[in-house]
């Protein structure tokens, strides 16, 4: 009945002058141009939005997490239910993340070297996740692309903290390998070693020999300011195999983007769009606009004149803030939409001035009107 | 620029013995093959559905209410921007509600003989509404289908209340004529008279002189109970023209509409289908069953087997299960396209029926299925 699925593989197409890349992810849900942008869908939903108004904004692959949903339903439950893809409507490629971020920003865990023990936020359960528990969660799951388990060490971290957890994620690195059971999903690393230099060259120099399909920058996004975080990604992704995918995780704002992909970044992720939507703050070419704001009451212009988006081909933004002022949940759908849209756009943008070799004045043209903020 | 508007009219098709009819509505956006289930979006946008879904779902006319939007965002603005049309995104048949049933549930209204004064339930400013002032605020939405100013009256009254309070809708219907200022916009009538034989027969005898393109039956769904409703529809449809159109206000259950149906409605609105959906509760033909209820934890079918809907073409019961337990807005959005399909796909059915003879045979197969209640 099965057709024979397609192997993980990554094609580096162009590498303009060291720095952004453009590349394609070949996975058994699809292929997936990058640079790409990974909207987030923590529990096997994503926020106010649904599966095919995602698909239609175009987005190639969504994330999810395998810490939310071993706690609910359950990991076995979906897998007896034909897998993740089929258990959410979404047939294109799917990542899960291992659980590792969520546990550690977790009040109250306790790490030692076998894994980590904690308390479920939802029902206060004692509960303990391990490598091999991480990896048989995402076993079960089926994603395409699954995630170590690693630990995030918090910010600011000492130099010998950070040594300490480094260790302990690379050994964490090494029993996921042994324990993932399924050829058909592609297990990336995750680098850890906070803002130090020499943990962060020693980590992906070991992670290197263990031979992962793609490798992932973790641990930053975490309060180090966006200085740090350019400056790790310096040290870190000249190191990095240039045929191997490279994740940047859990960014994040269209100038956060920029730059990651300046420094040789294929794949970020992060709640942003849906997030700030909820809120009634949306993505435009000219700046962030909180359509909530008096201001935008009478204002009969779509959200961005220059998007193809469901809302901005038919709502104002006076619509939206009526939406906004009388609790309408329609008011997140459509700011949804329209974010989500806005991001997946916006990269394609990326990944055409990249095949041009003209990203570097794309950059500079679009974060001089981004950051004009001129709220037409 | 502006093509010549098709005005107001109804063709009556197929009268079934007397009783369910088949018909036509023509209107400036569109026409409404009747018998119509109108969906709800009180204040110019349906719950946790976008108008595209809601279009799919095969909607001709949605009903939106003139007391909502006059205080927010004020029906001068939605003048201002377009209209009601434009600015909800919704380019077929609207009809607007005129206000007098939410004025009259509002609790410290006054009534006198020129009008209501209330608070605003948001604000707690002291407002007005006349029928002159519902018919400027209809008319400056724009809807196809505006209601004449009424007062409902509240369950139980006396005869007397309640004979007051005809006298008074019926000068109010005249005065609502008497200030209608667009005539690209049908202005229908409401039958007032609580359960009482002689008050519904003089009050549509009265309305039927002032000779309106549409009658409405109101003040029932108030309480009385199907029985009363029942009896009253029975009193009111033989002498109501048999070439217009006949609207039941409020109503309802699969159950409710078939009875209604089958005594000459040929137009109903309710918020039950989306109201209902954002409490997990979904309508098949097997009966109504709560998704959120255990029982459906680990249920891997859709819904409902022979619904066409999205939610059923790609999603279990289980992971709707799973959105509510996860307090996930996709839950309430998913069931919602489910819940407004099967009422629109419900009455597809009731006037394929009336087209072939076979209404009660309908109405008894859909009966005898739905209130076994299988929970399949």
């Amino acid at each position: 009945m099965e057709k024979q699925q397609e192997k993980f593989s990554f094609n580096l197409i162009n590498n303009d002058h060291g720095g952004a890349r453009l590349g394609v992810v070949h996975t058994p849900h699809g292929k997936i141009e990058t640079p790409v942008f990974m909207p987030v869908g923590t529990a096997a939903a994503m926020k106010a939005i649904t599966p095919e108004q995602v698909e239609r904004a175009g987005a190639s692959i969504i994330l999810s997490n395998a810490y939310h949903l071993a706690i609910q339903p359950g990991s076995e439950l979906i897998q007896k239910l034909g897998g993740l893809h089929k258990f959410m409507g979404w047939n294109k490629p799917i990542l899960t993340d291992s659980g590792g971020y969520q546990v550690f920003s977790l009040p109250g865990k306790k790490v030692d070297e076998d894994g980590v023990t904690f308390k479920v936020t939802k029902n206060g359960a004692v509960t303990r996740l391990t490598p091999e528990k991480s990896m048989q969660i995402q076993n079960e799951l089926g994603a395409d692309i699954i995630m170590a388990f690693d630990e995030c060490v918090e910010y600011p971290s000492t130099h010998s903290y950070a040594q300490e957890s480094l260790a302990r994620t690379l050994k964490w690195a090494r029993r996921s390998i042994d324990s993932h059971q399924n050829s058909s999903q592609a297990l990336f690393a995750i680098s850890q070693g906070a803002l130090f230099k020499d943990l962060r060259v020693q980590g992906i120099k070991e992670l290197i020999d263990m031979d992962f399909p793609g490798y992932a920058i973790g641990g930053l996004s975490v309060g180090e300011g966006l200085d740090n975080m350019n400056r790790i990604l310096e040290i870190c992704t000249p190191i990095l195999p240039e045929n191997k995918p490279r994740y940047l995780m859990g960014i994040g704002l269209p100038e956060d983007i920029l730059g990651a992909v300046e420094r040789g970044i294929d794949m970020m992720d992060c709640v942003i769009p849906t997030k700030f939507a909820r809120s009634a703050t949306l993505f435009t070419n000219f700046g962030k606009i909180r359509v909530s704001n008096k201001q935008y009451k009478k204002d009969k212009y779509p959200v961005d004149v220059n998007c193809d988006c469901y809302t901005c081909s038919n709502f104002s933004r006076a619509y939206l803030h009526h939406l906004f002022a009388s609790n309408e949940i329609l008011g997140a759908m459509l700011t949804s939409i329209h974010n989500v849209r806005f991001y997946l756009h916006f990269m394609e943008r990326i990944r055409h001035s990249i095949k041009l070799n003209r990203f570097d004045s794309f950059k500079k043209n679009f974060l001089d009107r981004y950051n004009k903020n001129e709220k037409v």
